[in-house]
């Protein structure tokens, strides 16, 4: 694990929560991204060398949308940035952590992604994020660092 | 806000958790603290620039253990890194944000630190730091970066 990459937090109006988390951090969310298949609109802030991620619930069925349901609005996970994602799901695999995604699987901020289960890691949500590299769709230079 | 100082993980038993999270950060805690005045047992894993604090109540009175008979083991607070946390605090009331400390109080890991009320964050208990410098009771060298 490189450093946090980012901080998770499940919102209930994501345009509420940016004025608020732009008037805590003080500075604008850099970037919002929609990812259907896991039924989430996201916004980011960057925040030293990480990143906070605001997540609202595009339907009723989304993850985000029954953990508030079940627990109110709040810190959903951590995500670490990881050299090699493959290799870090074999080494935690043999460390005894449940995964919940064996494979890889396309995330938001153009990355690749798996989570371990809350279970094995005392309640806590990890996901694991990879830098995929500059994604082909932005202008140069406005790759994520 | 310059950074994420920390993540604080409320957690049942101290050294199993110490055990998780040094084979998922693949690194050792480099201290344990506590913090009586609190009601924590703490110890700090570094990712990047950032810290994991793993928080376990010393009794049934502490915030810790309130936090877990409600919630379960989880996430329970960010913390950020702030140079004046004076001018922070009152920018931050300012802004309308309700503060649970409105003067600092000394924190784990030799700061300075104060609380806003998670119902101003969308639900995520936010604590705000200062490097006191480094603590005379180290030896030179082993003061926190």
């Amino acid at each position: 694990m490189k450093k946090i990459e980012h901080i998770g937090i499940a919102v209930k109006d994501l345009a509420a929560a940016n004025a608020t988390y732009k008037a805590l951090l003080k500075t604008e969310a850099y970037k919002t991204e929609t990812v259907e298949s896991e039924g989430v609109s996201t916004s980011f802030f960057k925040t030293g060398e990480s990143k906070i991620e605001l997540l609202a619930a595009t339907n009723a069925d989304s993850p985000v949308a029954k953990f508030i349901e079940k627990r109110g609005e709040g810190i959903h996970h951590i995500a670490f940035a990881v050299d090699d994602i493959e290799t870090e799901i074999s080494r935690l695999e043999e460390e005894g952590f449940q995964l919940l995604n064996k494979t890889p699987k396309p995330g938001a901020d153009n990355k690749l992604v798996a989570f371990l289960h809350p279970k094995s890691v005392h309640g806590v949500l990890v996901e694991l994020c990879q830098e995929k590299g500059p994604s082909p769709t932005l202008p140069e230079g406005e790759g994520v660092n």
